[in-house]
C-alpha cells in the first residue's frame, strides 16, 4: 500500500451553533463538540483508509475557549500518522466572529480510529508521508502519544516508552 | 465549604442504543457515547458543586469494547477529586446482555469540569473526602492525571510533575 | 420461571432539561416526559423479562408539577407486578434544585408492557415477589388497575371487577 | 366567552414512521407516539383557548395495534369538553397501508390540557357546544372521565362520583 | 389506471415552531421549512401513487413571510398533476396567530416526486382529474412549470416550450 | 463597501448520511439535503455580509442522483452575486465512494439570502468581484435568474426581463 499525504484525508466540517446545543451560559456543550469532532475524524480516517472505521480512543482534549451560540465553527481533521490498522487524526477547531470575520483557534484534539472489515476485524491501512513542517511535527508527536496511550492502558512498561520517557529526563 | 463524598454526586444514566446512533457495523458511534458521558459528568459535577458547570477537558478515553444496537447502556459518573474550581469526574460504562442479563464493563473515561458563576468566572467548589478503597485510589490517581494534563498543556515543567515523574523512574 | 423482586428491574435515567424540550413557559413538554418515561419503563420491563418488550398501555398520568428548563430530572422505573405476558411498571419522577440540591417528587406514572418473541407473539414472563411495604402496596394496587383497564376497554363487566368495585361501595 | 364547536380546534398531524423511531420489531415506539399525540393535543387546546396551554394529564391509552416502519400515521385531535380552565382532548390515530391505501384505526387517547397566562396561572376557557352524535357522546363521557381522574387523585370521594358510580351499579 | 382527484392525496401536517428550529431573529429556519414541506409532499405523492416515492426536484420557493417561534404552522400538500411517473405537488403553508386565531398564508411551494419500484426504477402513476377552479388552474400551470424545468435542465429547446414561450410574447 | 471575491465566502460542509436520514430505498431524503444546503448557504451569506441572514428563496433544484446511506457528502457554497441586500449562493454537492475514493457531482442548487439588521430590516451588502471563468459565468447567470424570479413572483413584466427574454428568442 502506498503511503499517503495528510492532505488526502483532510476534512472540513463547518456548521452553526444552534440553541439546542448550548449550555446555560449559551455556549456550545462540550459533548456536542466531541460528537462533531468524532464525525469529522471518522470521515478523515475513512478517506485515508477507504474502509469502515471505528473510534478507538480520544486523546486528552482541552476546552480552552468557549464557543458562543450563533458562532460559525469549523472543524478540520486530517490523518497525522498511521500504524498497522490504526490512524491518528489531528483536529483543529476554529470559530469566526460574525462582525469582524476574524477567525480564532478554539480547540485542538486527537482521535484514534481503527480500520476494520465487515466482520469488525482490523485491516492494514496505508502509511503517512508528511511533507510540510507542521505535518512532520505532528507525525513525530504521534509516536510519543501512542506510547503514552499504551502506558496508560498498561500495555507498555513506562521504561520502554523511550520517546515519552525522554520528556521527563 | 465542607468536603463531600463521591456518592453525593453519583449519577446514573441508563439508555438504549437506537438505530440512529449506530455506525455501519451496527455499533454505537464513539461520538454519541462521548456526548452521553459528557451529560452524565456534567450532572455529577453540578450535584457536587451546585453551580453552573462547563466541560474543561476530556482525558484519554479508550473504546475497548463495541456497544451493539439494542444494548442497554448504563453510564455511572461521580466526582473523584476536586481542586479549586475544577472537578475530576470518573465514568464507568456498562452494557448488559438482554438474554442473560449479564452486565459487563465497556468503558472507562475521565472528564474535568469547572464550576462557574453567571458571568463564566470560576468559583470555588467543595473538596472530596474519599471513603472506600476504590474512591481513595481514584482520588490519588486524579493528582497524577492533573499533572499530566498540565504538562501536556505546557503549563507545568515535566520535572516538576513529581507524582507523574515517579511512574517513569 | 422464578419470581423476581422489583429491585432486579429497577432503572434510573437521569438527564437535563434542554432548551429544545421546553414549552413557551420554559418548562419540560409533557410529551417529552412521556417519551422519557416510556424508555425507562421499557428498560425495566426488559430487565425483568429478558425479552423484547412493547408498550401495551399508559395508565392515567397527572402532570402535577412543572419541570423547569435546566432541571436535573431522574426517572426511576421498576416492574411492580407481572401477569401472564404483561408487566406493570411504576415510575417515579424526581427533580432536584441546583442550588439547594433538594430533591422533590414531580410525577408518578404507570405503564404496561408486554413481552414478545421475534414474531411479536406474547411470551410468559416471571412473576413478581414483593418484599418492602411499598413494593407490596404497589403489587396489590396493580390488580385493581388491571381491572379498571379491562373495564375501560370493554373486556370485563364492571360487576366482575371485584377489587375495583370495592372502592365504590 | 362563547362556547365553541369541537371542529374549531380540530388538528391533523400526518407524518411518516422513520427508522430512528422504531423498536426492535420495526414498529413505532410507544413513547414516540405519546409525544406526537401530546403535540397534536396541545395545538387543539391552543386553538380552542387561544392561550398558552400545558399538559395536565394523560388518560388511559391502549396501544392495541402496532404501527410498522414506513407507515403514514395521522393523528386527529379535537377538544371534546372544556371545564373552567381545563380542556379534554380526544385523539384518534389512523394508519394507512401504502399499497391498498386502506386506512385503519390504530389508537385512541385522551389528554387533558390547562390554559394558563404568562405566569403559569390558570385562565378560563370557552365551553364546548357539541353538535354531532359523536361529539355529544364524547362530551358526556368526558364528565365520567373527569370524575375518575379526581377519584384516582384522591380529590373526590368515590361515592360522590355519581356519573362514574353508575357504571358499577 | 384511473385518474384521481387532488383531494385523494391531500395531506395536512400541523406543527409548532420549536426553539431548536429558529434562527437568531427567532423565526423558523428556511431549511427546516423545506424539510417539512418535503415530508408533506412525499406523503401526498405516496397517497396518489401508492408506491415508493423520491424527491425529483423543488421548484422556485420564495420565503415571503417570516414564521415566528411558537407559531402553529400548517402545511397542506396535494398532487396537482401527474405525468408518466412523476407528480407535481403544490404546497400551501399557513400560520395562525395564537391570540386572534387568524390564519394567514406564509408560503407556497412546488415539489416534484417520482414513483419508483423497489429497485429504484420509475413506475407509471395514475393521472389527475381536476374538479374545482383552483385545481384546474394548478393543473394547467403544471405543464408550463414542467417545460421551464426541462429548459433549465437543458433537456428541451426554449423555442419548443410552447406553453412557456407564450408568457414572454 | 468593497466588493469581495466568491472565495471569501466559500463554505465546505462534509458529513455522513446516517440511517435516520434515509428513505425506504436507503437514500438520503430530499428534505434533509435541502436543509443541509440551507445551512451551508446561510454560512456563506454570513461570511460575505457579516450580518444576520435569512433565506429569501430557493431556486429550482433537481435531485438527479441518489445519495446512498453511508456516503460522505460534501456541500460547497459560495456567494455568486450580490444585489442591494440580497445574495445569490451557488451550491455544489459532491459524494464520494468509500472504496474507490472517487468523487462525483450529485447536485447543484441556488439559494438566495437577504442580510438584515436586528429588527429584520434589509441592509446593504458588499458586491461580488468575480475572477475565474466559472465565477464570471455564475455572476452573469445570476442576473437572468433574478429576472426569472421577479417574473414568477409577478414583480416584473416578462417583456422587461431582457436577459431572460433573450433565451426564448
Amino acid at each position: 500500500m502506498q503511503a499517503k499525504n495528510p492532505k488526502e484525508s483532510r476534512t472540513i466540517v463547518t456548521d452553526l451553533v444552534l440553541p439546542s446545543e448550548t449550555n446555560p451560559l449559551n455556549n456550545l456543550f462540550g459533548g456536542e463538540l466531541l460528537a462533531r469532532m468524532d464525525r469529522a475524524a471518522s470521515i478523515a480516517a475513512r478517506r485515508h483508509s477507504r474502509r469502515i472505521v471505528v473510534t478507538a480512543s480520544v486523546n486528552h482534549v482541552a476546552f480552552n475557549k468557549v464557543i458562543p451560540l450563533g458562532s460559525v465553527v469549523t472543524v478540520e481533521a486530517a490523518v497525522s500518522r498511521a500504524f498497522k490498522s490504526s490512524m491518528e487524526i489531528v483536529l483543529d477547531v476554529w470559530i469566526e466572529d460574525r462582525e469582524s470575520g476574524k477567525r480564532s483557534k478554539a480547540n485542538e484534539a486527537i482521535y484514534t480510529f481503527v480500520a476494520v472489515d465487515e466482520t469488525g476485524a482490523p485491516v492494514r491501512v496505508p502509511g503517512i508521508d508528511p511533507e510540510t513542517e507542521k505535518e512532520k511535527e505532528r507525525f513525530e508527536a504521534a509516536l510519543r502519544r501512542k506510547q503514552l496511550s499504551l502506558v496508560l492502558a498498561g500495555k507498555m512498561q513506562p521504561q520502554d516508552a523511550t520517546e515519552l520517557k525522554a520528556i521527563f529526563d
